[in-house]
């Protein structure tokens, strides 16, 4: 698949703010604080800015925003659905929107008091018209799948089943992210390291996954800015390039995080889908990529995230992990920033933000050879991912 | 400003269900109906399509469509915002996709039970947290502008003051789509034609806007197939090329009708900017324009329309009107299929698909020299148009 933005398209600028559990202050106001930082990080002004991307959850409309920050005419604005899934969607948005000509600037954010507002995690309460989405609940919330661990924790069961993985192998990979987010002083763990004995330590929350296997619900914003290759290179910060992005949904995918009704449950169809577009985009194979920022909603996805990408053999993701491979120093470090579990969730837009330091050089924990930084977004919904490079 | 998308993709199919006051089903079996006639008129499987984009406000989840329709892997999904804004947005989005090498071949659809399930025209009600939106609200709530209709006839009001026009100019306006919905049998107001007396004893909804310069309340769905020009020339129907497509959002905007803390509120600067766009992709001026698809949920805003595509001059649309110029036979025949206020509310996808069957020349009120066809979506919100062409 050849495409007119891989390769041609940059995010020039990153912004952010504190990431916390209470900011204190309105959704909008996250918003305009991300985007400001991120124009300034890129050297542009609100002026500069023509297109606008955020996630339909997103409760900040592209004008609002725009108006609050001195945003002029905009010929380019859309959203993407399904939760984290659009973290690196919005991402694809921008750069088509920039590759075809449709606008030169387009910043991507995503802005929430998630956990002092409303709090994903909780259960669903859906009582309305016979939408299909509202059809949709109807087939889980009987039988109590009634929040995302639920949703997930039946297929990690599953995949212990099949592969004889542990909830040991779940735990290192909270271990690892609490590792980085240890380091990393934008981090709400900051220096809150845990141990495998945490993990088994902590309580359920609905089995197989303990409370340290699920993220982190998070207040906070963060924004990027789009724009060509050639034109970011004139700009403040070093572009990281866009080498490949994608979306991906495979048949009988449902809309939630869920996805039961196919032969095996162990796996992310949508995520190899997506890989396989990557490495075509990019002509990049799993060997050349120097860390990986990996939608962490919870622990256990991340490993059938690492088989999906071609990292280790289906149902071998427990193994892979056991042994530094995904720390600082070894093969391929992942959630360098200490992911949604350690530093925030945002969405899945904060990796982002990771893959852009690490391509430039300036991650707290910095990878040596970071040339080529996949990220990704939400597991078990339609989503996407995307594979971040240095300029030559 | 140049595209890679104006000129090189095309509408490839249509497809529609009656248009009602009680479809009798669900949104989910109206999405599907239309979609299957799209693909049955583009002489496509479900199979064949990779992207999936429709408006926010749709409650038919992609992936629930696709699987009920048998639509396999999807490489790009996306949503367009602000309601009647997205109509032309969407097969932007579609186009974007398809010119990038996203995708290949895009469904673009707008599903909805507006009447029997729920009705746009009530009075807003919004108590939440001070998210974007509801701060907005907050803003218009309380002075009694608390429906579509009170936010345009605050416009409306003032264009008559600055301008001179009439009730009876925007009367004018629903006789000709009464008039076109009359000889067409897919309008909901088929055989049913209405005098400009009519208009003028119809009682006020919010005064100057009366009953008849209000659209219709509508259940129905509309879909649209848009793939490569190049590819469409191979299947069954003759293709709509997409010679010019755009959105639009100005200084000040905001997210729903109205558009007040501005130096004037009698023109539509949204419409002015995309308008400038599409001339610019498309090469083509107003006089090349063979009929007009233009949003009508209140009549007023179609004469704010015509100024800014520049069929008239500032505040001359009243007398541009008066002397049949927007009837079949006209200059430029405006709202072929009826429109809004005559065949459909379908939040503008309708008038889409009836600049197709202009451009195939197979309308039932078919306007001879239909070489170009413009379409415009929502009035007053951030919003997008476009100008479908005759394969060469």
């Amino acid at each position: 698949m050849t495409t007119t933005f891989a390769g041609t398209t940059a995010i020039a600028g990153i912004g952010q703010t504190e990431f916390s559990k209470d900011s204190g202050r309105t959704e909008m106001r996250l918003a305009v604080e991300a985007i400001s930082s991120a124009l300034d990080d890129a050297g542009l002004e609100p002026a500069d800015v023509d297109g606008m991307v955020t996630f339909t959850l997103d409760r900040n409309e592209e004008v609002e925003v725009a108006r609050n920050l001195g945003i002029g005419d905009l010929t380019f604005f859309s959203r993407s659905a399904y939760g984290g899934g659009a973290a690196c969607a919005v991402v694809q948005q921008a750069a088509m929107a920039v590759a075809s000509g449709a606008a030169t600037t387009v910043v991507a954010y995503r802005a929430f008091n998630e956990r002092s507002w409303y709090r994903y995690g909780r259960v669903v309460e859906r009582a309305d018209l016979p939408t299909a989405d509202v059809v949709q609940y109807s087939w889980l919330l009987p039988v109590g799948l009634a929040t995302p661990a639920s949703w997930v924790a039946m297929i990690t069961q599953r995949y212990m089943h099949e592969y004889g993985a542990t909830t040991d192998d779940f735990g290192r990979v909270t271990v690892v992210d609490r590792a980085h987010a240890a380091t990393n002083p934008d981090a709400f763990f900051y220096q809150r390291p845990i141990t495998l004995e945490d993990h088994q330590a902590s309580r359920w929350i609905v089995e197989p996954l303990r409370l340290l296997d699920c993220c982190q619900e998070s207040d906070g914003a963060v924004a990027l800015v789009i724009t060509s290759l050639e034109r970011a290179r004139d700009l403040r910060s070093t572009p990281a390039v866009i080498e490949a992005v994608a979306q991906g949904a495979t048949t009988g995918q449902w809309p939630v995080m869920v996805h039961y009704y196919r032969d095996s449950i162990t796996d992310l169809p949508e995520m190899g889908l997506i890989a396989r577009q990557l490495y075509e985009q990019s002509g990049l194979t799993p060997a050349d990529i120097g860390c990986a920022q990996l939608y962490d909603a919870f622990s256990s996805m991340v490993l059938v995230t690492l088989e999906e990408f071609g990292f280790c053999a289906r149902g071998e993701a427990g193994a892979y992990v056991r042994d530094g491979t995904i720390e600082l120093g070894g093969a391929l470090p992942v959630n360098t920033n200490g992911g949604q579990l350690g530093e925030a969730y945002l969405h899945g837009l904060n990796g982002i933000t990771e893959a852009v330091r690490q391509v430039r050089g300036t991650a707290v924990n910095q990878v040596p050879n970071a040339d080529h930084v996949l990220a990704t977004g939400g597991t078990g919904v339609p989503t996407s991912a995307l594979i971040l490079g240095r300029t030559s």
